[in-house]
Order: C-alpha cells, then structure tokens, then sequence
C-alpha cells in the first residue's frame, strides 16, 4: 500500500519538500517518488504533475488520482483507468496568488504602464491619456474567475462574468454560451481563466478576436491551449487585440525562437501567476489518501465527465 | 465681479475644458483666464495651478481662492492675502485614479514584473521566486489614504497607516508619529501620500530608509519636495530600499539629466497617478463662488493652519 508521486519536470529541490512535508504530517505512509518507484503494483494512490504518457497503464492498483495542482486537464488528456476518482487541489494561497496577477494585468493595462516603461527608456515625460477606461470580463466564473471579479469589483472597475452554463444566481453580471457577443460588447479586458476540455481548446482564436470591441487587451492565466497562438500576433497588428498578458503557453517553457518574446505588446511570465504550495496541497493530498482507504467521501473531487 | 483661472503650465486644450465647462454651467460668471485678464481689482475668486509667484498680491479684491486639484501646498508655499479661505477639490474620480495606480505599483512589486520584463528581453524563462510577501504601509490617511487602505485590505494583503496625529478610531491598524519604527518594522512597502507641510517636507530620506527593513519598496505619489532625490539612489544600492515607484519630483517634467532615467530600479511616470477631472472640480469651483458670494459656509475648505 503506497502513495506515489509522480511528477517528472519538478525540480530535486521542490520533491524534497513534498517528501518533508509528507514525512512530517504523514510518516506512515509509504511514499515513493518517480522514477524510483519499487514496486508498482503496491501503488493505490498516485499524485500526478506532467506525468508521462500513458504511465496509468503501469499500476494496476489505482484507487485515487491526485492532481498535485487546482488543473486536472494534464490527467483528462491522458488515459485514466476506468472508474479511479480524480481529486484536485483548491488552496486559498493560490486564489490570493493568481487573483493579484490578474489585478495586476488589468491595472498596468489600464494605466499604460508598458507607454511609461517605453518612455523611461527615451527619457521622455508625456502626460497624455495618462489612463483608459477599462471594464473586464473573467471567462470561467469558478473559484478562481469568481475570485477576481470580486476584486475588480472591490476596486471600483465595471466587471462581468462568462461562462458554458447558464446560472440562476450570480454575484456580478453574468452570461453564458450564445450570449457571447453580448458579453464582449461590454468589455476591453479579457482575462481567461477557463478549464481546458476538448470544448475550450482554442477557444481564443481570430474568430473570437473578431467578435472584441477593437483594443481590446487579453489576459491569459489558464492554458497555454486556450489559445491559437499564431492567431495572437495578426490581432494585435490589425488593432483588435491591445496587447497580451500571457503566463502559460502550448510549450513550455516557452522556447527562444517563439515570435511572443520580441513581441513588445505581448507580456511573457514564466507559468508562476499561481503556484500551488506544497503546504496547502499536501494535507489535501493525504486526507483524501485516508478517504480512499476508507471508503468515506473524497474533496476536492473531480467531476469526470465535465472534466473539471 | 469675476472669477480668474491662473493655471500657466495648463496646455491650451486643457484651458478650454474649463472655459467651455464654465459656459456650459455657469455663463453668467464673468471667467477670466491669465494672462489675459482684462481688470484684476474685478477678480474676487482665483481658481490655482502652479501659478506665477507672488501674483496673488496683484488681485486686490479677492474673497476665495481654490486649488485646481487636491493638492495646496503650491498655495500655501507663496504668497496668500490675509484671511482669505481656500478651497480644494475632492473628487471620488481622482481617489479612483490614485488608488489604481498604487494598487499597480503594490502588485507589480509583489509579482516582479520588473524582472519579468527583464527576463522578456533576454528571452529568459526563470521560475523560481515568483513572488515576494508584502505588506503595505501607507503614510498619510486622509481620503487617499485611506482609500488605498481599504483597496489594499480588500485584495487580502495586510496594510497598516501612518500618520501626524494620533487617532482615537480608525478602520485599518494605524500607527502615528513616535511610533513610526514600529509602523516600518511591519511592512515592506512604503506608500507615501502625506500632505506636504514644512514637517513632511524631507521626510523621505536617509535617516528614514535606514529604519526601513531591507529591501523594503517605495511609491511616492505625493509630492516630489517628499523625498530627498540624492538619498534614494545609495539606499537602492545599499539594499535598503529594493525600488521605487515615482510619479512625483522636485523638479517637473523631470530633466533629461536625471539619474532616476536610467537607474533600473528606479520606475518613473510623469505625474500621471492622479489627474483632476475639470467635469468634476468646476460644479465644486461654481458651488463656492456661489457661496463666497453669498457669504454661505465653503465645501473643502483648507485649514491654513494644517496645511491640509
């Protein structure tokens, strides 16, 4: 009976305190490390981050899946044996983490702060449009989508929610699937923070930059698969994208030759808007291990057929 | 009877803003602009912004003089004909403004976008530390200052107060005078919007960043007189202070010269952070002509004494 992580592409330093903490909140379970795992068959539990393909196939004991971060779409994309429940993580810190990136887009965004840093560099002191009226919409209204507006909301900025479903109660203004157009109308900030499922991906396209209030600016914290991204630099060059903020990208880390670098529109963070804290997630993890084992209800857990 | 506008440095667009707002709202006061001003012993109420020294001793007749924005101290630090009151605007606009832009400044710092926008040009993708624990200190807690607060608490990061006077209630954790090691013991970002007295005056130097904690960052969106500019680069380079953010200074536009261009740390912006809206400062500037006419109490009157 073992717990196994396997999560390749996290550095010696960051397994060693996953190893600490479970050693430290949970000594008796037998923890193993890809790719130094003894014996696959005793493995009930794995805890997956950028796991290799098809690995599943290679435990024939699964009880639980663990994603080790809020996203579970590296898990959906790839086998899962059928009928092994999926757990996510949800961790307040990584709201606080990824709402204050987003906030922080929009207000540099709103007070021209890219002009300012082009500026500085000419030594040039221009006081005109000092700032642009701004009104956001947060595509994916679940904890996190959710989360942001209420503080764009908290300071004062016009703000709407958009989303697959239809809702009967919601705290900002809300729309969903054929209302579209009608939420983009309303908006010049686009923040993405929508899963990835087969229905999302590539959801940012020219199409959909087609349907914007020209200038509009573009935040994406999601996926780097939300967005086609040989669209992007069209858009800003023909006006109807302002410029981008983006932190994830289909292939990461984003490599040297990609055109986003030299792009001065387009802003590049390295996948860090929300790191899941090892301090958060690995209580979550071992609880649900305990669940599991003893057949009592699991958190955090992951509907299979919505896929998030 | 006539109420004179003496703003020099205002650009000919901005001066008629303000003549067509007036003609809009008020045509039947007689509006005087400098420097064409037909008869000064007619004028009664001069509307201020960066006006020329001592032109204030060549109205005779004046019963008001208003600030064209929040700000006074470029009242107070010239000539002002005895007991004639002054007025100032407050307009929620500008508190949204300047709250924005310090909320962008707080964050940018949080998140290390400015290493990010380094790592973009070297086409560098460097995860580690994406983030820097903060906590807020604002100086000054009048209408800005108090509203950063709330903003600042509001995104769930701890902020404390600053400020002359001890105070008996106060909806943030708040610190005055001999407390102020105290007060810089909890944060590491100093938000300075004090009022700029002949106490304030200075109060950003070196014997202050030496009782910073180290590494501690800077805003200054008060007044440029706050800071004593030649301590500030040395305290970067010693570690003290980590960075700044300036939309205020000492000498405006800032001189091509001047080494906070160039100093990387150091991000400049042309006194942008908060702007007075003319729509929302002429109906105040119209009230309390009105009122000094009529001899009815003034709304935003400024203590001269204070000096706020």
């Amino acid at each position: 009976m073992a717990l196994a992580i396997v999560a390749p592409n996290k550095t010696d330093n960051e397994l060693n305190s996953w190893r600490n903490i479970f050693q430290e909140l949970a000594p008796e379970i037998d923890l193993q490390v890809y790719p130094e795992i003894k014996d696959k068959a005793l493995v009930e539990v794995v805890v997956l981050w950028q796991h290799p393909k098809n690995i599943l196939k290679t435990f024939p004991n699964l009880k639980l899946i663990c994603s080790m971060g809020s996203g579970v779409d590296h898990i959906m994309a790839d086998y899962i044996p059928k009928g092994v429940p999926i757990t996510r993580i949800v961790d307040p810190r990584l709201t606080f983490s990824m709402t204050n990136y987003v906030v922080m887009g929009i207000l540099n965004f709103h007070r021209q702060i890219n002009r300012y840093i082009v500026n500085k560099r000419l030594k040039k002191w221009d006081m005109t449009q000092p700032e642009i009226p701004i009104s956001v919409g947060v595509m994916g209204v679940g904890e996190l989508g959710g989360d942001v507006l209420d503080k764009v909301h908290g300071l004062g900025i016009p703000c709407f929610g958009y989303g697959n479903s239809p809702k009967t109660s919601f705290r900002h203004p809300y729309y969903y699937g054929p209302q579209l157009q009608e939420f983009l109308d309303k908006i010049n900030v686009v923040v993405c923070l929508l899963p990835l499922t087969p229905k999302t991906e590539g959801f940012l396209n020219d199409d959909l930059f087609n349907k914007f209030k020209p200038g509009t600016y573009l935040i994406n914290v999601a996926r780097g698969k939300h967005l086609v991204e040989e669209d992007l630099i069209p858009a800003i060059e023909s006006g109807q994208v302002s410029g981008a903020l983006l932190d994830v990208f289909s292939k990461e880390p984003l490599p040297e030759t990609h055109p986003f670098w030299s792009k001065d529109e387009i802003m590049v963070t390295p996948h860090i808007a929300s790191i899941t804290n090892y301090r958060a997630a690995a209580p979550q993890i071992i609880a649900n291990y305990k669940n599991a084992m003893e057949n009592r209800p699991l958190i955090n857990e992951v509907s299979t057929v919505q896929g998030y």
